[in-house]
């Protein structure tokens, strides 16, 4: 199954669980997550990221990289569910990353962004 | 074409502008990320998944969700980076979360994790 | 001299970055921080913290100490611009910090949420 | 009381709830985290500082600032317990605040950094 499938099916199943569509706070953790409001699962995007973060840290010192799949996963299902509250869709997303990688010079002005940086770093 | 072509496809570009295969720090973004080092990439994630909350925050308040998605485009797209770095691909990000979606009981057991965090709420 | 002295004088000083105080953005960091906008510095607030975390990481790995303050110092200055933007000081953090220490019963609450998401945990 | 004193004696405090100077994991917050290791403080270090950015942009849109004083104080005081972990205090962060203030150009290079990385902007 391609992973269009599957991450068209996981928004699906986030859909499903907004209480406005029959969730239960009480019985999924999905539905508590979008119950509480963004400040929930946007607080939970900045903490996976800092795991993620972490867990390539250690890999970097001998650590299991398996951790950082598991790290990217849970940064990734929680920005979906963040996507879901305000209507959007992982496909969005890769819509957005198709078109930057069928715009010509898009790596071109982001090499220059960090060229630029650098050439100013303290 | 499904998005898992999608993030294959770009998977594999950015595979193709890893130093040790060819790609030229000085002509490429992702090249000169990878040629840099973790750090490069890992505080990038630090600094998308701010930018994030930002961008949604802003959403709330009457700003273009459509932001959110660039966003959420940036954070995934140097997910991936780091993710070809310590030789994994978005496929096992996927097929991570499709074992979860899979694993009957996981969700619930989320759910019992944040009941338990909202009980010893301060 | 006091840190009392030191953070009230660091204070001082961003306050009279404020372009509103004449602060010139062409010729003062804090100054175009503060006028570029919350953004700006909020930004720098997330990648800190992350690059906090990256150094801490590395010195659990034999990396040099000295690093994490480095930038704990760049997280807390740039929390000072946030301070100073909304009208706030460090001596306001401080004073909250006190009012915590003499608060009876703060530790043990946070002390409880903490046992609350452990015994949750997945 | 200066903050030097609040921050030293804060510092103290958490000093004397490390599991090696008696603090007791089942009764203090501090001993819990510290005994749990670096990544339970360290992943609230990237927590704290996304609740700050949500924080101020609440601000922005007319929400309470006090709660950006708890937020940068949750965040000070874990980057503090951080701190203790690695041997160092927060005077050594003022320590270096002060010798930044004293450098005269280091507010220009950070500044011609900023500018690099705006004239390079995608």
């Amino acid at each position: 199954m391609s992973s269009n499938d599957s991450l068209a099916r996981l928004a699906a199943v986030i859909e499903s669980r907004k209480p406005s569509q029959g969730g239960d706070p009480d019985k999924s953790y999905v539905s508590r997550l979008l119950h509480k409001g963004p400040d929930a699962f946007l607080k939970k995007i900045g903490e996976e990221a800092t795991e993620t973060v972490m867990a390539a840290k250690d890999a970097d010192h001998g650590g299991d990289p398996q951790k950082i799949v598991y790290e990217v996963a849970d940064l990734w299902f929680h920005s979906m569910i963040a996507l879901a509250h305000y209507g959007l869709s992982p496909a969005d997303v890769i819509a957005e990353l198709e078109r930057r990688e069928g715009t010509s010079g898009i790596e071109e002005k982001a090499l220059r962004k960090l060229q630029g940086r650098e050439a100013g770093q303290v």
